[in-house]
């Protein structure tokens, strides 16, 4: 293990392994399973269970968790959201972050946000199917919304979902874009751009389908909220 | 004049004036002004004028209108809409077509649709600033929404407010997206894009700044809506 | 089933079905089928019939047609549309609306426009493969055409053929770009921008491949030119 | 003074001023200049300063300064940041929130976030011209960045500093990518997908020069995290 | 002067001019006058015109022209098409080419191309303002432009001329986009789309707005069609 | 089969044949294969050989050349370019067009060019694989590039073969664009950018891959300049 | 073979081979693999192999390399970088080339920019996920980086590496954006902006996995750098 | 002066100068003045001239040149490249580097590049106007320009000098896209894709108008080639 100032690692050759990120940021690094080879995959997991005793991989699909199966015997593999978690120990969920989502297909995004938010011990409280063009759906539920110390707004297609909510609460949101749609929603494009052009205050937005992203950054918030963390 | 099976027009050499357009669609020919040298804008009108007695322009700049109420000596000019009108008759508006728009910076491009259906005999309710984030303001207005045959939703930024608009009411919206934003709103490309990803029903786009085009359609509409045009 | 004042709704976990869309907009909720796992589509299919006794899907594959009959052995498919109707009384068409197409390639979109208006009462009159390269083609239907209500215009490389049918009608033109084409049509992108840009009056345009929304709005306008809605 | 259960208004014709916005959110409504007519604006600033006694606006020009001092006269105006502000009792830091920029071409947008956050009560940290190509004076800074509640990432160009910030602190980083740059940077485009695709954990993105928008959300987080919320 | 075996050219430090261009090509070197400072501009057309005794420039302004009238006194200036000839012996048009233009904005691209055919001796027949949005004028001109050996369209907007032009004629057609619009024409990169994926036969198109580019290819065309050029 | 001024065509449903084509514009109408049913495509082919005894289809694939076969026997399918040809009496070729392609993987494009043009009667002759990164490969062949009544210049990647073509010949140019290439060449947006945008004389592009469209044109330029066709 | 000043080719009709390559620049031609059909890519591997008793080619897949081995038994294939090489006399490696990748997912197009360079006699020094996340990583190896007379920085996603590597060292930096990513990273197109715009001095990029191109060029600079080519 | 272990900085507030840069690099500290006031400006100047006795400006425009002579008497000001120097001892050229120009609307940038790497001690030959729709204006100067050990290719339009360049020679080409052009040029875009799509080997691109970049490359090449760098 190599070390600077800055921290620590560990170099495994096709892999740095960023040791002191627990340390250094209060939560455990997450493994983006997308495209790794078996045999990397499974070095990873081993290397950080063997250090945590808990790992999150993320996009992962059914074959690499047969593998990490065959070395790692307790994981476990959403295939909604496609998240592969070995947790031996799992944490109570505290304080409150809320994960709506527009419609039915964004699900799989939604998901992969609130399990992030789960692993790192935060309460999830989930909203789905509350688009724009049924409003009253939406409405229906302003005051569990208006509870979460940071709400997540997943929608693809127009992804209007997150102005609308935007103007309802007094804590941060977090939009989601997703690939959700046909047509001229480019693969997500035209609902990142509502998003990020989006009138409301308080809304900062990730990548296209990045539900992991968004679920991290409202970790950190709802970490802030309860007191975890202080403030200056 | 010139005449074949489709139509007739006149042939000014800079221009064919498309002379039956009021027999064939019911509406006058408009002007589009903008970017028109003078002598062919002034000519323009006053062939119109000999044929219809009323013109409609668009996109007319102040000078132009200088140069056109030389000749025609009554005509009125709207700065807002830049709309450039002269009419000895007007029609009293009959029906009703709603104009929505998101926020205070898009009423020119709402008057502009305002006016033009105004021109064509039509009745219309403004009902300006109620753009999404701040939902109660549009939610407050459902009911004068819903009278209208037509509703045209002006909005830029992220352009959210058509699909709120269509989720609430049974007859068709135009939506009309606007340049007004900045950075990633790309002159009103964001804002287009989710007006055309609407999830919301009944909801067709005309292109950015196009409030003529919007008040146009609304007219058709609602002229059959009215019962002017038999349906078969 | 929650309700508020603007509408009811049922929560199924993973949709919410919007329970008063007919009392509302006049039309049932219609089902987009495309990518909903087979036993939230059949349970979406089974609760919509309860209620209303009809269901029109859109973006069916045959897989999912399968598993609709089973539960309700009555459904019917359209391969060419993907439409997957079940309806034990069919609505006779009134009014008249046009679907023209421009090749034989734009006829999936161009019945899914037709079909989807059929359901909801609207008489369809269908014109396929009148593309601007042979105008003729064309204008030896101006008549037919001109009976329209409405007219829904689908085409897709370059998408002339909305411009040209709206000079010729005094109703309005709904265009559908469609994703017909290779090299730069981008998917439909470029008919998409041709429609966007029509210098014709009474166009607005929906998304690319998007029959069901074209038609949908075609109902709606239809529907004001029978008198069934009333105008002010 | 309208109400309805999701919230007030009063509305002034050309706007409608969101006049609960205070109780609902924590902040008071906040005035977008760019564009807006000298009589409008003053009469909004009147309006909002009579309800609360304290006004922010952003992007305002020269212009409007001069025209909202002759209402309202001890209205202040930065040059640098375009922000235009009356308060009659500026509220004390509390917290921390780090704005970093990357170049000293960025620094009236970071200004834009550091006032913002400063008008709602946030003691501010500002560290600028630390961008990525000589990171050595980033790195001298990781302390001072360490200490924030939230940090906001300002740069243009290729846009990186967020991505390293992010990689070396537990709380969030909110992104805003700037429109300085030349060629391939399209106004901040480059910058703008820079943050967006950032492979760092706890980075979310708003609009390109939206310094505005990250200093809102970063009041909303340091105001969580210092107690001022409460989660559940 | 330079030579090798593919031509000759002479080098004035700030330009090499192609000297040998009219045995090569059958043309003369033109020049694109856009942004050239004064002293290049004059040296050049001096050069140009001791060598040819005839000068044509495309995209002057007044500026230019003025000074290259000081040292050729007898050049001459056309505004609308922006082209700056000195020409001392004109050459009668020969064969024809058909320019037409959707509207009339579209003239100033029009005119260049015009103008440019006719420098190089070439017949023009100029048909304007026939754009679809009235199809009977165009219809209403088929027999003249018919009997171009090459026909020109000139459009904006959404472009569509060339497609219906493509499909009454039998000669080739060469397509110009132009910048005539607003919203998502994006400049006349709509046009440009519309053009390039033209579904008729017989059509290439040239960049936006190069009015002079289409008029050059249509002399090599009405050229080869006259029998000045023989074919094998 | 109906008609009109403008010409004539069988209306088969699914499809309205051109059936006037011939006569107006010198060639028979043409199958664009891709995507059509089987069953529609071999009532085209029966119909269309019925009336000229040959038929030319393009983008042909091995299941449709099959289906083709079964009904007229003599059908011949090229797999390179993917044409699909019936002709009963190949015409001779005549005058001249030069094919050029950049690189061996354009072939495909080239030959579809050439082979249009071979069916229309034309001589063609090939020079493949002269891109300009050896420039002296194309330089080689100046003298028979030179004598082709028009040049069909085809290239993926960076696309810049037009240019330098277009230097040294005195007669047309047509550019092709194909999708050869990866990352940034964007399906062939680059080359087709690059050939829009050549500095050189004489050029027009057509779409990505359109070697059909490219071998059309040439046919017509050459038909005129070996006289079958006749200049005023 | 046919030669001109510029150089020599031999033509195999389908491809020219650029037999002088090596004399004038240094490097033997290399075969670009990707869509080349067997008997192409046998035939070019043998000539290429007859004239230099080496042979590179890049995009090679598993069938070509079974195709190359029948005709050159000794042929090698290294599945990760895709590179194909037959090489009786492998040259030891001089001067120092580092190459660097941002992730694991990268590290397919840093090899084959290894490969290439150590084809080519370069000494290489790699240095795998390093990317800005995680900072202390790469500064941990900044006295490796140093050493390399020309640096290749390899990364997707945000594509942030080359810039910080840029301000660390004194020789040139080439960049290479790889296609690792999803959403709105566009298939490379964001991290390829990212290095375009890099404030940093000394980098340029090439295109999106283009390890072969990075790879190649370093090898040049290497060359200058040890002396084996002469500046003036 | 702050240090760490990557270098040092002076924080002058408003800009951290990198002080240790040229220890670090070789080259000092650049000023890109675009966009920096006045009082800004003088003093990086000043600070700058203090610590090294010469100082480079690129992107200068006149009011800034007469600022800095203020105080820096001994400024240099090129009006055509921009570039602003105090310089009390300029070096002597060393080496070679050969910039070339595709048309002379591209010399600001060429020579923006041409003085850079002057002011860093480079020996420049310039070739200018020899773009490739005349290609014997380039072939003329193949010797002169296989001199420079490193080719810095200008051009703007379709940009395709640099791929020929690249065929021609054996050391590294730095490829230049400017924004010259119009329409489809989109600023400078086509030339770049162009650029990055070059199918030739050992290019590299830098940003549109980058010629300072470019310069700076060339240098750190130049500087490897003549021996003032050791390779290992």
């Amino acid at each position: 293990m190599e070390q600077n100032r800055e921290g620590t690692f560990e170099d495994l050759g096709f892999a740095r392994l960023d040791t002191d990120r627990a340390g250094r940021t209060g939560y455990e690094e997450v493994v983006y399973c997308s495209g790794k080879p078996l045999p990397y995959l499974t070095q990873i997991y081993e290397k950080l269970y063997e250090r945590y005793g808990r790992v999150l991989g993320t996009r992962a699909d059914k074959e690499q968790y047969e593998a990490v199966r065959k070395v790692l015997s307790h994981a476990e593999y959403d295939p909604v959201s496609r998240i592969l978690v070995v947790d031996d120990d799992p944490r109570p969920g505290k304080g409150c972050v809320v994960v709506c989502s527009g419609g039915t297909a964004d699900i799989p995004v939604a998901e992969e946000a609130a399990r992030t938010a789960e692993f790192f011990g935060t309460k999830v409280d989930r909203i789905y199917d509350v688009g724009v063009s049924g409003i009253h759906r939406l409405l229906a539920e302003t005051d569990r919304i208006r509870k979460g110390n940071c709400v997540i707004a997943v929608a693809g297609m127009e992804g209007a979902l997150a102005s609308v909510i935007g103007g309802l609460v007094r804590n941060p949101v977090i939009a989601v874009p997703t690939s959700v749609g046909y047509g001229a929603s480019f693969g997500g494009v035209s609902a990142l751009l509502t998003m990020i052009n989006s009138c409301a205050n308080g809304i900062a937005t990730v990548n296209i389908d990045n539900g992991y992203g968004a679920g991290y950054m409202a970790c950190q918030i709802n970490r802030l909220a309860i007191g975890v963390e202080k403030g200056e």
